[in-house]
């Protein structure tokens, strides 16, 4: 279920030097990948910015100095795991007929591939059972990516029929990929992406 | 947010003697209330039947006689808060127009009511944690749900597609009573109803 953290860059063999280790967007993104391991593995509540700077081969002071927090540490790496940044405009900017089935691509393909998964399952795990992890998801990623895409639909009421869409695709990862519930459980990915994408084009562009 | 359980029936003030308190369709519905009242204060992993016997002033021995294990103890517990038996005809019994706004309005009233909301609540936090929850939920209440209506609905793929529609109810719950993410969780219940409706009866009777 838990897959093996990439590890750190394949160039730096033991364990990296204190200076050269701690610069750089290297280092950045060692901590990002650590901080996405322990998440998955240990949950919101366990995980410590002490160890996944240790996993990361830094300081923790480097950990705080590149994200702050620990909850802006745990909304970094859930934001890795499905890059909004990137993908929204992709997704939102073709053409409008078929961004319910864009949409719906790359909902599945995110939760199809172990190494996004594990993480996004730690969030929903952490979520469920920790007021301050579902607070870190309210606020930092999912109104942040709400807003995103709200501002790029031409609808009315744009932010309540973008969580709508979502609260669809949360809906399918928890009963196919945490209760496992079949038949969603061992469906066909494409034939789900073609029965959900309708619902995903009415809320996002009716 | 955890409402206090019903005590039991009003005519027994004191601590029953066991003879009175240990049989009929009285000592079995104390059981279930306190079923449901120790699993929405204490989850599935923590919810003991000695525990659950001793709220409801039997035996553990009366609990496993009339239920079996803390599985079956849990599954009939969930049971008890949206009464699948009664509700699933009343729901698809109907016009077939009408079905996906009748089941909208259902769910939407089953989590608004906090009597109802906190052991729902309870059964999404242990099967996302406890794989035996999770179990105990695909088992003996999602397929037996799914299943019965199926075979009510007119449909191809009928499992499939009213899997579909509950995994779009799991995740609106999820976004609007689990993580409370705007706009959902401020929103209007009959909007919401009003909007998924339709979504729902593409599901169930396209």
């Amino acid at each position: 279920m838990t897959p093996d953290a990439p590890g750190p860059a394949p160039r730096r063999r033991g364990r990296p030097s204190r200076t050269a280790a701690d610069s750089g967007p290297d280092a950045r993104s060692r901590i990002l990948e650590a901080a996405r391991a322990q998440f998955a593995e240990r949950g919101y509540d366990k995980a410590s910015v002490r160890g996944i700077a240790r996993a990361a081969g830094v300081d923790s002071a480097l950990v705080h100095h590149y994200f702050g927090t620990k909850d802006e540490v745990f909304a970094a790496a859930i934001e890795l795991s499905f890059e909004p940044a990137l993908v929204v405009p992709e997704i939102l900017d073709g053409d409008t007929q078929d961004v319910g089935e864009r949409l719906a691509r790359y909902f599945i393909a995110v939760w199809e591939n172990p190494a996004s998964r594990a993480p996004l399952l730690a969030v929903l795990r952490s979520a469920v059972t920790h007021e301050a992890a579902a607070d870190v998801l309210r606020h930092f990623v999912l109104t942040r990516l709400l807003s995103r895409i709200a501002s790029q639909l031409n609808v009315p009421d744009a932010t309540f029929r973008a969580e709508l869409a979502a609260s669809h695709m949360v809906g399918i990862a928890m009963l196919r990929y945490v209760v496992k519930a079949e038949p969603l459980a061992s469906t066909d990915p494409e034939k789900i992406i073609r029965t959900v994408a309708p619902t995903l084009q009415t809320y996002l562009a009716p």
